[in-house]
């Protein structure tokens, strides 16, 4: 209880700027006004909303929320639409009507160019069908298996060629635990769990060469069956199924999984004991070669730290095909159980369906790709991952993480060689606030992001946030951004730009060169007064200075300013201060000020002014 | 590796007191000008620091160090001395001399009023020697088993009734480990480790009723022999020896210990999975009653977060007289092995000295007092800790810890029901530094705190940095200190102070109503000129406000002071400033502050003034 309070209190401690400049915090932070952020308030509370890329149109997402259905255009507002789901369908039905806004809604899915797929939980009655693009439904689709019976629980499901993938650790009442099949494929039965199993993501493997071996993933967090008191309570997997799979014949495995086969995903530092077992979100980065197709795993410890580690689709089918199985020693029947998919499951062979009921897991676990550790540890307390791959300037790709956090703000994350480089903090809400979904459109580079009464698109490519100068958009290293001679915009094959280290020697005379900032009006100060110059202190890597007579001044951190504090004011601090700001080796001036202590300034104060006019009256006597 | 900069980094973040003020901080800070601290230079550097009590005089410390012995009198600085260990007894040996300094001092003990008993290693060329109060050897004794190997290795040891019992897990070239014995009694031999061992410290349990059943108990941390991947490397044990163990006959366990029990000391919350396994430091608090005697161990965990857990004696005499033995299902043998002290231990029969031998080790765990979890977990990277009971206002008394930290620093920790209350961070060094030892001197209230070069006596007791009101001396809690109602000052029996809950309504009318501060003179800005009040935050538990003109404003932290920031002077900031503390429900003003805007101030201005005497001159034509 008390460890919990200090990591939240670290976490609170860690938000603001620091003058040392940490790389492990977002180098910038941008806010609504800073970012390009369109908003649209669905005005009403949802405790789950559902996100979907909208079509025809871009810039456009279909949003399934409590009892409601939208379709949200953010390019012509007046396009926009807003359904009751399920009402529209219960006209039709003869069933008992349900309140409408019971529901949530729990899956949206496109069919095709005309149709949605969409299911809504009303605790055990829950309810799906194919929709109309103007979000009425004309088919009732048997919701058992896909909606859960817990909004609160997140069944993860795909929609590949008129079947619905789900996996649902609890539909309707009873405990049943599957990653289930519903559409013109055989539907697969629901099974009892031995462990509780939590399912947090689905993907899809393919197309691959030969498709009859495509296979669907789940990734799922289940309790541990390990005693030894030191041993995690929850371990995350990854399982898998053939897309073909029809189940095994009546006598064994009949409308239940031939050829599924489960592995540990490991992420942690085993010399050091440091393990983060529990999984929180997937983002998968689809490669023309499906072996290349990266996993980005999210996962959480004990001690509420976050590591993310990378698996890639090839490393995950290495283990089913090779690994021994767990608590298996015997000879393993032919053809290698779950190894490849066949046309006609029912024909597999006896030995090779009581294996797979036997001895469904791997004893080798799924190592993170490169050093076989996290690409990164942080004390930020992650929620939400998406993954995007950015053409940068020169055509060369760089892989972009999305971060939700606890409060309602995104770290967009930079991979590279090296670990991550984390470019910036985006607020895209106004208020703290728990974002429910997030959405990448990697066509359009716009992130939706969501609360429980707004949806909210991020321009990810709004670069003039980073500043007006080549150096401001270069430092950021943002592959989406370079700098187009005249200001920092969407990145273009001819842009300027250094994503691997942010060296502003890419900017060349001009770019380099930056105008003196101005400030140089003299500011007349009373005697002994206290007095403040102000430095803004925008990006948290820099280490920011002040200078005065070439001398070094302390630079007091407050509210993401760098302040020069002057008690009490004296001729010995007239001058010109100037605040200085360096980064990866490259100095700047951003603030410069010349102050005087009163005395010297004024010519003639009233007194003496007063004398020389009475002097002036004698003399005239 | 990078987690362990995580934990650094939030280390460092965590340093400046905060404005919402967390009670996990010290609720103050002082340094070496609040505090009454006396400093003694050693002029150079040792690696390592012994320190004993001086005697005869009180506020004096024998200092051990690299190749050099000091006394040291605080209140009486002609009187300290100076010695090369071994120099003075080298003269006398014919041995080939090893040149002065290449010795570190490894033990120090008394003798007795006028003879000490010093150990150095020098590799594994260790000696020991009894030595006069002038510093003179006067007598080798083996240091077999004694003076450490390597230097770094703490190596504890007690000296009891001309007994030496240190515990040494490496003695010269060989990985001998034991508990060891050199004195009158029998001698006890090394042994070869099974598993690697670190002796944290020693403990004497009694004097008990029945002098016979006396022990002394070892303190250790032994490498894990858990394979399981989460098993933590390393675990925390306790060790017990009878003083009067003999050891066995010829035939079995001669010449070692016959009552050697060993148990797992549990730190940690066991249904959250929050372990600390490695003991760092103990503290022992004697209490008149042996069983009632309190152990304080520091532990630490692999994130670098560390734990106090408390146990007494009692408890851990319990374990070993109830518990299992681990991996034994058999009859225990009569008497129970390690049960009772036995006069002669070498008549002691064959069963119960395999026994002793084969199954050491009891299956209990050792629990900590109260909830069973630790006292206090804290993300302080502490190194060490002492304790001291106290005697607070009406004779109630208090344990009081000090922990010290990695850069120097201090926590002066008050023990009570509901956990710990962080009374403040001493800062006895003027520089970041590593503590080498740490003595606390009960009878005089004084701890000597060593760094490499320098060891510095802190007055716990030095009260009047608390500040000069009652409010400032009952807030701090610190049952060293109580009002005398003209200020804070040692504990006395009728004292004003409140240390469970330090509620200032004990202060009455007087104490309670502070002084108005000063600070009325207006102050006159020009217009359009930032400036800054400052108010000074003394204590990071309570909240700091600013107020004007009925309103809240925004209290910036920086360096320890809360400012406000006026950016750009107009009339509308004239008048009243107040800056306000408000802490365990009382609150008080600390600051006053007169504005007004300059155009307002002046009568006068120079151009008004020679327009009115050139009126003036026009008249009197």
């Amino acid at each position: 209880m008390f460890i919990t309070r200090w990591i939240i209190f670290v976490l609170l401690k860690h938000f603001p700027l620091n003058v040392t400049g940490s790389h492990h915090d977002p180098r910038v932070t941008l806010t609504g006004e800073d970012v390009h952020v369109r908003r649209y308030s669905l005005n009403c509370s949802n405790r789950r909303i559902e996100l979907l890329p909208g079509f025809p149109q871009n810039n456009s997402v279909y949003v399934g929320g409590h009892g409601k259905l939208w379709y949200l255009n953010f390019n012509r507002r007046n396009q926009s639409k807003k359904a009751t789901f399920p009402a529209l369908e219960r006209k039709r039905s003869d069933r008992k009507p349900t309140a409408p806004g019971n529901y949530d809604v729990t899956t949206l899915h496109r069919v095709d160019a005309t149709r949605l797929f969409v299911c809504g939980s009303n605790g055990n009655q829950p309810k799906c069908c194919l929709m109309t693009l103007d979000m009425v439904c004309i088919e009732d689709i048997s919701p058992s298996g896909i909606a859960p019976f817990n909004v609160t629980e997140r069944a993860p499901s795909l929609y590949i060629d008129n079947d619905v993938y789900a996996a649902v650790s609890r539909e309707a009442k009873q405990n049943s635990v599957a990653i289930r099949r519903i559409g013109n494929k055989t539907h697969m039965w629901p099974e009892i769990a031995k462990q509780e199993q939590r399912y947090i993501s689905m993907a899809f493997s393919g197309p691959r060469e030969d498709q009859l071996q495509d296979k669907v993933y789940t990734f799922l967090v289940q309790e541990s069956s390990d005693n030894h008191p030191e041993a995690s309570a929850w371990n995350s997997w990854v399982t898998q199924v053939c897309k073909a799979d029809m189940g095994g014949p009546k006598t064994m495995l009949q409308k239940s999984w031939t050829s599924r086969l489960s592995a540990r995903l490991s992420c942690g530092i085993h010399d050091r004991k440091e393990y983060f077992n529990q999984l929180l979100d997937v983002a998968v980065l689809q490669a023309d070669n499906w072996t290349q197709s990266r996993v980005y795993g999210l996962f959480r410890n004990g001690w509420g730290m976050t590591a993310i580690c990378i698996y890639t689709m090839g490393d995950i089918d290495h283990v089913f095909k090779n690994s021994d199985f767990e608590g298996f020693t015997g000879a393993v029947p032919n053809p290698r159980p779950g190894e490849q998919c066949v046309k006609d499951s029912t024909k597999l062979p006896q030995k090779v369906l009581s294996h797979v009921k036997e001895y469904p897991n791997m004893r080798d676990w799924v190592w993170p790709v490169g050093r076989g550790g996290p690409l990164m540890v942080s004390h930020h307390d992650y929620k939400g991952i998406r993954a995007d791959r950015v053409r940068g300037p020169g055509h060369k790709h760089y892989n972009v993480l999305l971060l939700s956090l606890d409060n309602g703000r995104i770290h967009k994350v930079l991979e590279h060689d090296a670990g991550v480089f984390i470019i910036a903090e985006l607020q895209p809400f106004s208020t703290r606030t728990r974002i429910q979904n997030m959405l990448l459109q990697h066509s359009t580079k716009k992130l939706y992001v969501s609360s429980s009464s707004e949806v909210v698109e991020v321009d990810l490519s709004g670069c003039q946030s980073y500043g007006s100068l080549c150096v401001d958009c270069v430092q950021a290293r943002d592959p989406y951004c370079s700098w187009s001679r005249t200001h920092c915009t969407a990145t273009s094959r001819k842009g300027i730009q250094d994503v691997e280290h942010g060296n502003v020697s890419v900017c060349g005379q001009d770019g380099g060169s930056v105008p003196k900032p101005s400030g140089k009006k003299v500011e007349i100060l009373p005697l002994a007064s206290n007095h403040y110059l102000h430095c803004p202190m925008s990006s948290s890597h820099a280490e920011y200075s002040w200078r005065h007579g070439g001398q070094a001044r302390e630079c007091v951190p407050a509210n993401g300013s760098c302040l020069l504090l002057i008690n009490s004011m004296t001729s010995e601090e007239d001058g010109v201060y100037t605040c200085v700001a360096s980064e990866g080796g490259y100095t700047r001036t951003l603030a410069e000020y010349r102050l005087q202590a009163e005395s010297k300034a004024r010519g003639l104060t009233p007194p003496s002014l007063a004398l020389a006019c009475l002097l002036l009256l004698l003399l005239i006597r």
